[in-house]
């Protein structure tokens, strides 16, 4: 490797500062300008013709020869395992030739030999989405779109290929169309499955190298319901020997390296009886996110204003999460006469001091796994901080019309367009 | 979930502080005090007889039925993918019964279902280490046990189950005595193998949580020799918006979460035409990792003393190398003379004002895939740090003697604990 670093003495240093930023946007901006079905070389932008992109209009279809029945309502595993749909959609990808032809197949295993890159080198990176069976009938998505696009910052934040966040998104419906009418029927109103795009390098060469090849793909299960904990959620703050994310790290983007090194304090915790870890970071303990949800406060100001507070995503720390801005918006657009929203770095001194003074009203997880969940107990280095959380813990009023307002959405109960409706034949 | 958290009001919160390494510190100390190949339950320290220890006595042998060829001396890849040897380890865990029986089978394919845990959450962990074909015609392994130890560490520090170490050690050497005799034969003196010992969370339920099941498994491939680069290894420091890993985090664990999020940065500076990022942390730019290899300053104080330096482990920001461990013995125990070991923190600053003083003597990186490699070259915002490496980069002398001196060991020119026979049928 000829270096051509010593040609750059004099330079000011200053491209040597974001390294990173400047090869995700770089890559990014590579497939946003792409409006063809080629996408230029990610390393010098010339146009390479046979290098494809993912082409959800010639998706194939293979049908199970065994199909199962799904599920009796409120099953979601077998055995400890995740039950899934009959059929997933697989994209494969190489340096060479970029995406392969989309196949809609029977759900089962993969064959990955013992050497590919995600199983060392955690080259992955998911989404989680949920498809909604509506009161009205129909089946919908809430806002595909946004977790096609983080899916995308997500790939390219690991070294894993970057697409058009389009067509993933049509693969994502033409997977629900496929196995919706079955597996969440018109009967069961009120229900959803869980959706899963993942993406893992295969290459298969050890080294600590950028995958030449990956796969994407998208499987569909069922989830337990989890935004109403008898009592609310009850979190226990981060210890000091376990960071989740840092500025300057990965912890906005969604990949396997974010949860993986969590899960030693979670299990810790749980044990103890809480149900999430409330990450702390910095040394004043700033509120990041509980559990793998986004966090929010309620609280009134010292001049008696109502806030809804959440961490700003500016430096990256943070998931930016589709129901976070749902939330966000929803608030400022329906709760204006009655609260502020503030997107700002608040820590959980401040959260005891307003807990002290009688200001903290409430307090709500946000994420698609626990929806918008009320949090009524956060244990902080000995001591409870207790937060009104309704009765039974179900959610005290903010957090429940916030909740409504989205359930109102994703249900069909209103005509919105974050609510996608999936084609379906009957 | 009832929560026990309410009644630890009035607690100090002194416990709230170590979650981790309090957890980790439990699991290691039960693995540790077992010394039967039945172990005692994590979560409550009960025995549990019907939950088994690895035991490598047990292993079961089914050898291949298509044995492959090995490819010519310095052939270390087919078309882009790792050569392995004809077989692999595998041992399966499940939270309920413990380790399974060990098999050696043909290498091939793993099956993994799409939901496994490893594929999402990154519970994944490894080792490397290579197998040496000495020159007095033995196999060697290069302190199996430190390799094997770290590896409980890995596992246990991003949830995936303990194991006896010496067991994991008895299972690699036991690999190498089938596949070495053939696929690194006595005709190929000063040659060597990579032996992968890799965990992977196998429990195939979505949801962030410890997985329950898990798969030990070793495979054996050929790298590549990266210790001599022409003109010795340059690095490129790392952007200010790009941290490998930070205290309160896991940088000191061999977790796929250290590596896929440095390869953007790492591609990134290849581009630019350096071999590796030289990883900064902190405000005050302390120089901790070259790549995925330890990194070595030697300096002249200014008082005219020479000091070989590297960072300190106790921050766990930074891995644990044996060959890092390896240097630092045989240098305090045969350089004592002439130069001082130092673990302690120090800032890139220091490395540039050296270079300005003339002080700056050596540099090298160790590890098992780099070995003691000579840096010559160091670029940090816009200049360049140039550093003696000897004639064509290939290492000054302190390095050349660290490195000649391991090379003895490894390749049985002197007998020494380090270096662990492997018995072989010829």
């Amino acid at each position: 490797m000829a270096p051509s670093a010593t040609q750059k003495n004099g330079h000011s240093g200053e491209q040597d500062l974001d390294l990173t930023s400047s090869a995700v946007e770089h890559r990014m901006a590579e497939n946003v300008a792409s409006d063809s079905n080629t996408i230029g070389a990610a390393s010098n932008g010339v146009s390479q013709p046979n290098v494809h992109e993912i082409d959800a209009s010639k998706l194939t279809y293979t049908f199970t020869q065994n199909p199962r029945e799904p599920p009796a309502l409120g099953i979601t595993a077998d055995n400890g395992n995740s039950i899934c749909t009959d059929h997933m959609i697989i994209v494969k990808w190489s340096a060479k030739n970029g995406w392969a032809t989309p196949e809609l197949k029977p759900y089962g295993p993969l064959s990955l030999m013992p050497t590919a890159s995600v199983l060392h080198y955690a080259t992955e990176c998911f989404e989680g989405l949920k498809a909604y069976r509506g009161y009205d009938g129909k089946l919908r998505l809430f806002r595909p779109d946004c977790n096609s696009e983080r899916m995308l910052m997500s790939s390219v934040r690991i070294s894993l290929p970057s697409f058009s966040p389009k067509e993933l998104e049509k693969l994502i419906i033409a997977l629900m169309s496929v196995d919706g009418p079955k597996w969440l029927p018109c009967d069961r109103a009120g229900s959803f499955l869980y959706l899963r795009p993942t993406m893992i390098g295969t290459h298969s060469q050890l080294g600590v190298q950028a995958p030449s090849e990956a796969m994407l793909y998208i499987i569909c299960s069922y989830m337990p319901t989890m935004d109403s904990p008898a009592g609310g959620m009850k979190l226990h703050t981060s210890p000091n020997d376990m960071v989740r994310a840092w500025a300057g790290g990965f912890g906005y983007a969604k990949v396997g390296a974010n949860y993986g090194p969590s899960l030693l304090a979670t299990k810790e915790a749980r044990a103890r009886g809480y149900h999430q870890i409330l990450w702390l970071y910095g040394t004043d303990g700033q509120c990041t996110e509980a559990g793998a949800s986004n966090f929010f406060v309620v609280w009134k100001t010292r001049e008696g204003k109502t806030q809804i507070v959440t961490a700003p995503l500016d430096d990256r720390v943070i998931l930016a999460g589709v129901t976070r801005r749902s939330v966000l918006a929803l608030a400022r657009e329906r709760l204006a006469d009655e609260a502020e929203v503030v997107e700002r770095k608040y820590t959980i001194d401040e959260v005891i001091e307003a807990s002290a003074d009688g200001r903290l009203i409430e307090s709500f997880a946000s994420g698609t796994a626990y929806f918008v969940c009320p949090i009524s107990l956060i244990h902080h280095r000995g001591r409870d901080i207790q937060i009104p959380a309704g009765k039974g813990g179900e959610g005290a009023p903010i957090t429940l019309r916030l909740k409504s307002w989205l359930v109102d959405i994703k249900y069909g109960r209103v005509e919105h367009p974050w609510g996608v409706v999936v084609p379906e034949e009957h």
